[in-house]
């Protein structure tokens, strides 16, 4: 019978032989966990490799992301079809090939999400938990009944995003949540001791976490402690001491065995220390049969599954939010909502328009799952449709997730990877800088979810340059893959949230202000011209057009009073709202260039920093915005100091002629 | 005698009054911890009113920085100059006063850090008692000798950065370090257990912090409890259990009461609640006086001090170094630098190259500390001149932060607002997005910290996407006041240490390689060419300029290329080295249009986002770089697979001769 032994040391070879052949990656953490790996793979994690994305299946995420060799040399081992083939493992981190140096999401199925930056998978951990949770609420045990399984590094907890995702976990008692923390005293620097003392068992007591300590390298006390965990009531912390590198004859247990290939001699007397005859990417066949069987141990369970779920009254629904296909009907709920705001034409911040469209859309789109990060009455993102979620009632559509922005996106990350869930979450827009690495992620993992961002521009007013964005929306347009919007109105904030929720392979950022606007698009169409990303809303009168005055969110109002300052003067603007660039980029030339106004004089303006706007008012523009911090002040005293007024529009345009 | 109470109710009052008139604002915190900070201010804070920078005060931060009306009734009542004028306190957040709507550091002296995003005062808090233990350990305890003391709230401990700077507070043992928690059970979003379930105590002394809670409206608990934790030998964390809002008769330990105006009937009912018949921003006189004597009991402590620093041997370097002037004679270790490597030229990576920098610049600046978010051998921070700190010996000028880059910054922030100190970490350009909000409070307070950013484009190769930058540099350029420096070689590299160095007002932030690149600058000047911004490396020759490339960094070489293979083709190039855009633009308009090349074709290339290049291009040219996210691959193979190659760059401007 193959041992156990035999099993861990063949993860071991693996990641030794792919990282010495790609001259650079990271041995030390697959070779320190393999045990630990081993005995989940082999023992408790449901899945079935031939079936990798069964909806049931229990969650695997290894935050440690550089660890990756861990991931694919069980990929291949078990057999997961798009790793099965050993050419995968021997191109590790070459161009064309699956297996990047950190696990992707979508390159390769047994990566549940990317990781690499640390911390992010304990917080899409708890995501991922907390979905199942939730969907287990929606569709009962019998269709919903599955594990989260974690592992991380000591780097991951010492990030605090860690922080906010351990005591999230602890406020939703997130039961199924078992995070196995590769305890090897090690890291980057040297020994931990040089940068951490602590008690990290007690720290997640203190946040209401069942903890263990277990050695790393015994497969029985492993098992023992996770059969202990998925009992325990609790969320779980099972601390594997291990040995980073374990099985590197002389490396094993020192930093230098992190992130660097071991070299040929070390990993020959790894070879002969473990009786490993096989060459490299050579598993014996008894141990890789061993694995493979391992691999496909779940297919009966899965088999139960499947018979349970076709008698199961919700699967339709369940299999479509799964999909992420919108539900039928939901865009008679956009049309009605548009209609009705046009006539009515409310004076309405564009962050109060946006509860009114969630008002609309939360009713007919019950798998989108709102949050703050405990700005709701200020965000405005709690509506009737969407009461909160707690430990003991997840049946919910509300997120409390407290003042942790970077948790909280990370966390919608997990909702939306696992499947079932369209997340939107609020705060103000400057503390998009706090969350920034997870909606990174959100972009480069395609994912729908929705950034609600309020108090969009120095118009927040008193609070002052602490919470006034000035780079952000810069910042945010150059993340590829993510739509921002700044909507001017109700009609386009609707259109906006359409747009986003039409973008089922990224996320999207909504900036909304806190102070109040007229609505100006006041006659109705059933398009999309928020979609377009930028259109003509009021064209130049009276002769052809000489000005193009390009404006976003709050300023479109004042780019139209500037429109009629010039008109007075007998100078023919136009204004062009502007709610989003990326959607612009994607038009044909010629509709860009007749939205523009080729050989116009154009003028940009956004109360914001101007970063990035000689992309559409050329060498001859100008833009009106921040060029430094903001002040504390009421709103309109700010406009006027800092010189975003009409008149100063009008002028730059005038001096231009 | 006048009463705690009455002295207590004076910072009430003021706070009401004030937030009333503001029309917004913030009273719950104000008022909750009025008792707390009537008991520090009155009997423990070592500090002189009339003297608010003495370099030997206690430092007192308000974390919870929405709560900016305690720091200003508390420097109104004790007498700071600039605030002792009731009208600041009456146009409490408006246009031309001091009075912001969160506390910022140069507005007010009293507040010693801007705050306002959660956390940061807490870390910088860190910084602060680290900064005192650290110029102890220099100076000797007859000169440095003072207390820390950061006042937060819940929001502030639930962010991440709290528990990675609670983390480092331990390891380095900041005793002196006393955290004062408004523990008040109430967030934005109502009850905190809707969010919150940690036991903070219990999380701190994981950490390995003194603890204990105290009724915080028992003036006497509160004198107990500070005593004890300045004895406590670790640092203290005091849950100071509070009612938000204490003073307003019905809206006190509700949310209601964190951050609006109570309203006129409110405030006349707390007036008759408290027996307080002074009107509105009337202090009685007893009260005011028993302030403003409390503002300068210090007073003593400081002659004492000023008498010990007089007959302090080091004084002047402990005064060179408080002021932030530079040591005489470093330059000539700049010019011997620059000298040497532009006759030997090596190949080096600019990481590489910013290590060589640092030995040569560490041993002649004393004042610089170094450290890294555990990435010390990748980003070559560390130099024969800075021994690591420890919780032992606070000698050393290198700390290990952990992998905790947002408190890594925020501790710098503390570091150089304390005095004494010029901080520089290091870790990947990519994570700039985790420590983001901390590196805007660098440019917003105006402080001299050093981003060490290595790995700085797709030329990391196989780490893949989640570490290669994008959009990261842009983001940067677009926050107002950070010099982005991006050096091409050891020569640039240098410069721009030198100019970081000299711009005492501001952060600067070094990307640089992790690939080698050749040495360009391969002329010695004592100019520094990289302080102008941008600079003609190399002019077209033979005929008139047609063709002007720009680039920076590791892409200045590869322009180099490109000029040869359009010389070849008989088309005259210039290339321009254009390593901080921020300093170009403050040049003269006649010295830009020089270096662009006006009239010409202008091409770009750097291996990063191509957001914000059109500013240099204009609208005939063009930019190479990364139009998405990148991939895992060797780095030779990236540039290609990309397009970013010599040959289209040559390519690119030829096509619009």
């Amino acid at each position: 019978m193959t041992t156990h032994a035999a099993m861990a040391n063949a993860i071991r070879f693996l990641t030794m032989d792919a990282i010495e052949k790609a001259k650079s990656g990271h041995p030390g953490m697959p070779m320190g966990m393999a045990d630990v790996a081993t005995v989940l793979f082999t023992r408790f994690l449901k899945y079935d490799a031939k079936a990798p994305k069964w909806a049931d299946r229990d969650r695997f995420i290894l935050s440690a992301g550089h660890g990756s060799m861990l991931l694919y040399a069980l990929g291949y081992l078990t057999g997961f079809e798009d790793l099965s083939d050993i050419e995968q493992i021997k191109n590790f981190r070459q161009m064309g090939y699956r297996t990047a140096g950190h696990p992707e999401f979508g390159h390769v199925a047994i990566a549940e999400t990317t990781t690499g930056p640390l911390g992010q998978g304990v917080a899409n951990a708890v995501g991922f938990a907390l979905a199942e949770k939730m969907a287990a609420a929606r569709h009962g045990k019998d269709v919903v009944d599955h594990y989260t399984y974690v592992m991380a590094g000591d780097g991951c907890l010492m990030e605090g995003i860690s922080q906010e995702a351990i005591s999230l976990a602890g406020v939703w008692n997130l039961s199924k949540l078992i995070l196995l923390w590769d305890d090897n005293h090690i890291c980057i620097d040297g020994d931990t001791a040089i940068s951490t003392s602590d008690d990290q068992l007690a720290r997640f007591q203190a946040s209401n976490w069942d903890v263990c300590r277990v050695d790393g390298h015994d497969p029985e006390a492993i098992a023992t402690a996770i059969a202990a965990a998925q009992k325990s009531g609790q969320p779980s912390l099972i601390a594997c001491r291990t040995t980073i590198g374990k099985g590197a004859p002389t490396k094993a247990g020192s930093e230098k065995v992190h992130g660097a290939p071991l070299g040929g001699d070390e990993i020959a007397a790894a070879r002969a220390a473990a009786g490993w005859s096989a060459g490299p990417f050579e598993i014996p066949a008894d141990v890789l049969d061993a694995w493979r069987a391992a691999g496909t141990k779940g297919a009966s369970a899965r088999a139960e599954w499947e018979k349970r779920f076709a008698a199961y009254a919700g699967k339709d629904e369940f299999l479509r939010t799964n999909a992420g296909t919108l539900p039928q009907g939901w865009k008679q709920a956009v049309s009605a909502f548009k209609q009705k705001v046009s006539a009515e034409q409310p004076k309405w911040a564009t962050r109060k328009a946006g509860q009114e469209v969630l008002e609309a859309l939360t009713p007919v789109i019950p798998e989108m799952i709102g949050g703050s990060a405990d700005l709701t009455h200020s965000n405005l993102t709690i509506t009737k449709a969407t009461k909160p979620v707690s430990a003991s009632d997840c049946s919910g559509r509300y997120i409390h997730y407290g003042v942790r922005e970077h948790g909280m996106a990370s966390i919608m990350n997990g909702l939306s990877l696992h499947g079932g869930f369209i997340p939107y979450g609020g705060t103000f827009l400057i503390f998009a800088n706090y969350l920034w690495p997870a909606l990174r992620m959100s972009a480069m993992m395609d994912q729908r979810v929705l950034y609600v961002l309020t108090h969009d521009s120095i118009g927040l007013g008193e609070d002052g340059p602490t919470h006034q964005p000035i780079e952000t929306v810069a910042a945010l347009r150059a993340t590829p893959n993510v739509l921002v919007f700044r909507p001017a109105d109700p009609v386009e904030t609707m259109e906006a949230y359409e747009a986003a929720l039409d973008n089922a392979k990224g996320p999207s950022v909504f900036a909304l202000s806190r102070q109040n606007l007229p609505t100006l698009r006041t006659t109705h169409t059933d398009e999309n011209l928020t979609a377009k990303g930028a259109y003509v809303l009021a064209e130049a009168e009276g002769k052809k057009r000489q000005v193009t005055l390009i404006a976003t969110g709050s300023e479109v109002s004042l780019a139209m009073e500037a429109r009629k300052l010039l008109a007075d003067k007998g100078i023919a603007a136009a204004v062009v709202s502007m709610p989003c660039w990326e959607l612009f980029e994607r038009q044909p030339k010629e509709y860009r260039n007749s939205v523009l106004g080729e050989g116009t004089v154009r003028v940009a303006v956004e109360a914001l920093g101007t970063f990035g706007w000689e992309r559409w008012v050329g060498e001859n523009g100008a833009v009106i915005g921040m060029n430094g911090f903001g002040a504390s002040a009421p709103a309109e005293k700010l406009y006027e100091h800092f010189g975003i007024t009409a008149q100063a529009v009008a002028d730059a345009a005038q001096a231009r002629l």
